[in-house]
């Protein structure tokens, strides 16, 4: 094991390694050659050192060669669009947007990971539904996409095996946090998964991994480089999470938010994500159109029931129900009211999270298993005025006691002052 | 393995650890609990951020509690000395020192351990020795330092098993050069072998660990402060290893040359070496003497053949015979003359180290056998005035092709010019 500790070595001294060598130290821990250890040490002095942007290139490239990949575009004879967000609390904004721009005649195509968190992420949202199989084929996922207009489906083991490796490796050795090594954990994956264009969803605030909007920019620019230099179309919306996104935080009770949003009755912030995120998207796609009328088309298509009707056939074309009474719900249901007249000042989105967790509805650890009934629904968010007594949230819960628990960390989570509170948009900035 | 990810984080974060937080991560560590890669970042971490006295303490702490101690002291009523050296090409002082201290009445015991290099470590330079044992267990150990007034063994297994573990993990992912845990190393397996007295001799130079005079001060330092807050007596001379100590570089080779010292027959910069650290022990004993006068009695115990015969006694001790006749000899011996008359400017000492090892006296790989016969004897050095064709080295090799590549590097290894060139003791600087 000379050479990795040399290439080792010369990363922790600042040396710029060639794009051969980062793909020896990665391809080799893929095929099991260079020991956890060893890229445990690499990782580390990557916090301490960097990687440049030929680096970063590199490391992703070997990402993505260490495992399948698939051409989207080439198999459908169509521009393919995918999404993804570096994940926040309640947020179900894929499943919403999928259904909108594949109604607008836009193929979708997304691959997704699992993964902790106070919520689980879109393949357990998805599994609350009653026979959903996240699991396809690479060719049942491009015949779904090709026939229905649609595909989210769990990542096959064989897509970006190295990162799978690597970024377990990196949870337990406090290396998660580097920018240059996240956004090549994300790229890699959307990259190996062949979309020709992505909507980049960043969030920013206390319930995000990007806790400044410093950090959320530079997250932003190395993705969008990295998804360029590989001959994407990349678009990187930094969107708001201080608060939890729409109202509902927990799986079962997200589907059915999105479901809603995806008929024109969805909550006023989320939905104003949604069709964000579908005009970017509609924008990219090989329809030629603005990002004008894309936002044009995505509320047409919501109006005229196509977007749902879209939702229908997805979900029955990967073995769900489409019955919104089929999603299991919660035994006990119990109200969070206001004990205060006054504005909502602030909903923190880490303590709305904490307690779906401790509701059953995400994990702590890799084998926690998920209560998809459990969860909250946050009625009344930052800027509205309540009265004293007036219902702030619901808290959906297995019984009684962890519901008491959870209301009272619900409570814990709402601000309520005397105003006035300054509005703030969800959507903060875009990045292309 | 929360925990440790917690630790590793913290650290690489710049904040300092508890003692017991250091504990944790190596005791876990040594008993299989904490997994490779954890420690692989956590010494990263190290590398950039330090360890402060503190948790330096706490590591050699925690490295001594992985395993068995041994209190010599409390085991013969006298106290013990013990010499280290941080290792130089042609570095034997510790074969000779210890009879000499040994024929002043002063108990040494030292325990040793392998490791790669130009040439063997102190064991394998005794296993040049036919039927020399270097494995005894704790109670021959101090039966022997008893009876004998010395012994120098190999480390047992389960004397500070984490050092072990810990320096291979290190070996591999680029972390061994940290100020803080090469002094935490070498000091846990001083402190463990129970020797109340210690010399440490940190060799400074080209052909040393430590290049600059800054750099071995500050570990002098950082040692000495580890014995100091573990009660036991600490000196450290920093000694010059820009050319290889005394003449003989290789396992046999040195043997004679120890033993020639400790009859007086000695090399004049290796003998001078041998007197001070001598000295030095002899006044850190219980025998209440200054250096000055235990210097006077190092002398006198090499002019009156008391040293050798403790030699002779120490190496039948431990099953070795103390005919010199007896040790191996090389086939083939090369000369290296002058090319021309002049003062010697420089000899390298890693180039006639590097001609050592390819003649096969060392290591570069943990399971290489080292041929104990082969080697190079340096018979002119720095500062010597020599005329062309003039003696300069012998080459000690198993067959004819290496003799003459071995030749030729240790030809380049000297730099003959007009001179003058400026005396330099071997001595630099003493730290107490």
């Amino acid at each position: 094991m000379i050479r990795p500790a040399e290439l080792i070595q010369r990363k922790r001294d600042g040396e710029e390694l060639g794009s051969d060598e980062i793909a020896e130290l990665v391809l080799g821990y893929a095929r099991g050659e260079v020991p956890d250890y060893q890229l445990a040490a690499f990782c580390m002095a990557v916090y301490f050192r960097g990687l440049s942007s030929r680096e970063t290139y590199a490391l992703t490239d070997a990402m993505i060669r260490s495992g399948e990949t698939l051409d989207l575009g080439a198999a459908l004879g169509r521009k393919v669009v995918d999404k993804h967000s570096t994940g926040g609390v309640g947020d179900k904004t894929s499943l919403a947007v999928g259904p909108i721009v594949a109604a607008c005649g836009v193929p979708f195509g997304k691959m997704s990971g699992r993964g902790l968190g106070h919520t689980g992420g879109t393949l357990d949202k998805l599994e609350s539904i009653p026979g959903f199989r996240i699991e396809l084929s690479h060719d049942e996922f491009i015949a779904q996409v090709r026939h229905v207009g649609m595909a989210i489906v769990g990542q096959t083991a064989n897509l970006v095996p190295a990162d799978k490796m690597l970024y377990a490796l990196r949870d337990v050795t406090a290396t998660v946090d580097q920018m240059s090594l996240i956004a090549a954990s994300i790229m890699s994956k959307k990259l190996a998964a062949g979309a020709q264009a992505i909507v980049l969803d960043v969030k920013v605030g206390d319930g995000a991994f990007m806790k400044t909007l410093d950090d959320a920019r530079t997250l932003a620019e190395t993705m969008i480089s990295l998804g360029v230099h590989a001959g994407r179309k990349v678009v990187c919306l930094l969107t708001d999470m201080d608060q939890p996104l729409g109202g509902a935080v927990g799986n079962a009770l997200e589907v059915r938010e999105a479901r809603a949003t995806v008929r024109g009755d969805g909550p006023a912030d989320f939905t104003e994500l949604v069709l964000d995120a579908c005009a970017r998207l509609i924008s990219l796609s090989d329809l030629g159109i603005d990002p004008l009328e894309g936002r044009r088309r995505a509320e047409a298509a919501i109006a005229d029931g196509s977007a749902e009707a879209v939702w229908c056939r997805w979900i029955e074309a990967q073995g769900g129900t489409s019955d919104e009474s089929a999603l299991e719900a919660a035994p006990v249901v119990r109200t969070v009211t206001a004990p205060r007249s006054g504005m909502i000042e602030r909903l923190g989105a880490i303590q709305v999270g904490n307690a779906a967790l401790h509701l059953g509805a995400g994990r702590r650890a890799k084998d926690d298993s998920i209560d998809h009934a459990v969860g909250v629904v946050c009625l009344r968010k930052r800027g509205d005025a309540v009265e004293t007594g007036e219902l702030l949230a619901d808290v959906h819960a297995r019984d009684e006691t962890s519901a008491s628990e959870a209301a009272a960390d619900v409570l814990a989570a709402y601000s309520i002052g005397d105003g006035p509170v300054a509005a703030r948009s969800v959507l903060i900035e875009v990045i292309e």
